[in-house]
């Protein structure tokens, strides 16, 4: 089966919007009220459950705690993740604390910086200096890492946690990194991210109706 | 024109690219060499070029100073923009002293939250409680704002701040906003960034080339 990126994307937006559903005491979903909720048409969402063998009922909908059930073993969320986070910047520290990865069974294990006054080994979450990241990695064997680093720094930072075992990487540095193999990579950019916000707000200003979104 | 988020992406992109060629001591560039740096193809590079006017030279290349000056003028990065952060938690306050916002001409002028300890009207940028929001973006006329806020909270700030001005939005809190209009809204949702890695990582380790990155 081929899975690309946009469909595990929705999956992951389908559950933390059937959460809320099941928290305000829904039992049953339609797909058009889920496309509705996630931003997609109702077949799409039928065509992503069928991807994975997941079938609704035409007259009662889907079944919401089976849903998530069925979807939380797909993303490999009946099982925690543990992740560790290189940079420890404004960014990188945020995203150490993060409250919303913790909600999600992700658990950022250590943080590693350069930077000795960034070191503090006895934290909630310990954070150690970058010379001791690859013992770590191969320890604990951690698969997943985020890159919170400054350009200049982060292909080196990539090639060494690569070297150590990590499979993939959540970037936050606005570089393309080199001989990436079949790591998985996920690019993360801020600037451009709110630079695009910043363009479509100036053009519609001057000129109403003259861009498109997406 | 009609011109499309992608498009925009790729401007900055190239902006940044093109920055880094530049303080490496390049004078020229060629539009493969410039898709190769951001991972598109040459004739995707012309072909955006093109679309706004911008034509190079077969033979010698893009004038990389010219070039730069060109997409500062249509990113309207030639004027400094400034914009406020909602919602001091990790993420929020770590974005408030971004120094990636800073490097691109993005002003973070103001940090609103609805707790009294992360208020500091007198820091580097201060901050204050949610209350004084309206006012502030009024005053300052203010059109662009990033929300951090948890997601149960997250509609009820950006409809105050749609009234209150502001066109544009980053958003981090894992909802979708009713009622948008013609603002423009970009969604970051960090969880599902992460969750997507995780999931590709795992797909990988139990059966190489069963999944397709985009």
């Amino acid at each position: 089966m081929i899975v690309n990126k946009k469909t595990i994307s929705r999956l992951s937006q389908y559950r933390s919007t059937l959460l809320r559903f099941r928290e305000l005491g829904f039992v049953k979903v339609f797909s058009d009220t889920l496309g509705d909720a996630v931003g997609v048409t109702s077949s799409q969402v039928r065509k992503d459950f069928s991807l994975f063998g997941i079938s609704g009922n035409k007259r009662g909908g889907y079944d919401i705690e089976t849903l998530i059930e069925k979807l939380e073993t797909i993303l490999g969320k009946n099982r925690e993740q543990d992740v560790i986070v290189v940079g420890l910047g404004n960014i990188g520290s945020g995203l150490v604390k993060y409250k919303g990865f913790e909600r999600e069974g992700i658990r950022v294990v250590a943080g590693f910086d350069i930077d000795p006054t960034k070191i503090n080994k006895k934290g909630p979450v310990p954070t150690y200096h970058l010379d001791d990241m690859t013992d770590f990695i191969k320890k604990n064997n951690i698969r997943v890492g985020i890159i919170a680093v400054p350009d200049i720094a982060a292909q080196q930072v990539f090639d060494v946690m690569i070297a150590s075992g990590i499979r993939g990487i959540l970037n936050f540095a606005p570089i393309r990194f080199q001989g990436a193999g079949d790591v998985i990579i996920n690019d993360v950019n801020l600037q451009i991210e709110l630079e695009n916000v910043i363009y479509f707000v100036n053009a519609l200003s001057r000129q109403p109706g003259s861009v498109k979104k997406e």
